[in-house]
């Protein structure tokens, strides 16, 4: 039993979800790991993770839009705002979502889903660079 | 230390909460695994997994309706519909829940509190087989 | 490779996050494991695990108060009451956030960003104490 630590660093657009799938897949690869644990960790409080349809790019969109209704930018909502409207709704974005994700890993790939991706989600809307650590665990 | 990996398949009868949790147990005791780290995994973007009170079933059905109403079927909110108008909420169901489940394992049995159950969640209308994966890493 | 186990009691003051980083930190530093994986895991379902800001207090209070409107208290909405008007809109929160957190572990210390702390987020009016067990494993 063996492990391997890793930092990505995602490139977000500004809000909505970016896919890493690839990213995590070529790393796995290179580990040459049978079997075991995988965990992805974000290392933000207004950037999250989601694993989501890969599919229709329309579901990304609807998605997004979603979450902007549901955690609306407002003045009068919210106490903090430090870093201007988008700061608390980020915050509020990412305590519905996921900050980290772990995946089963079998005969050295992925357990996923046919239809399923990794994403990145950035709350902010400014494009931002995103640190997500990557842990293996297995032999 | 030692890993097992196996698949549960689980019929849901459509939309609501669907426990599992007997499955789990059962798999869990023919591990013979003392100390470990179980892992659940969902292999649907349609589906997600919640752990819930397992005793009064009337939270299910709160939680059923309360899902039902932030996440509307509706003709004007989204883009995608490729399957039907229950597909989209689906995918912001699946997202405001969980996609995997940790749970640590002491003394042969999973760490739950009295009243946690495991449990599918099923966003679509129709009854579906769903594909739980899970994974022990332990000793 | 080895395992650990521990069990917190963190005590909270009724609804909202109540940090508790300082208390994993302490027993993490004890254990003296170089690298793993740590999981936190909560033993209820009307509390609930979040990383969010450590900074600015604000955050905290105006993450309460959109739980507080996104999952309301009121007799019409739900069947089930059966520990008060706070007892249902509990487990809504707890299904909206996270039971479990999974952090990696690198040179002794958790991959948390900067600004990320652990909280307990309680959801009933009342204080309470919630058992909080932690699991390590790695070496």
């Amino acid at each position: 039993m063996r492990q391997s630590h890793h930092l990505l660093r995602i490139s977000t657009p500004g809000r909505g979800l970016t896919e890493f799938t690839p990213r995590v897949t070529q790393w796995l690869a290179a580990q040459d790991m049978r079997d075991g644990l995988l965990t992805i960790f974000c290392r933000h409080t207004s950037a999250s993770l989601l694993i989501q349809e890969n599919a229709d790019p329309d579901v990304r969109t609807d998605l997004e839009a979603y979450f902007a209704r549901i955690a609306p930018e407002s003045d009068s909502l919210y106490i903090h705002d430090a870093e201007g409207p988008d700061d608390m709704p980020a915050h509020i974005r990412t305590a519905l979502t996921q900050t980290h994700l772990s995946v089963p890993v079998n005969a050295g790939r992925m357990l996923l889903g046919t239809w399923q991706g990794l994403y990145v989600f950035e709350h902010r809307r400014a494009p931002h660079q995103r640190e997500i650590a990557l842990h293996l665990l297995g032999e």
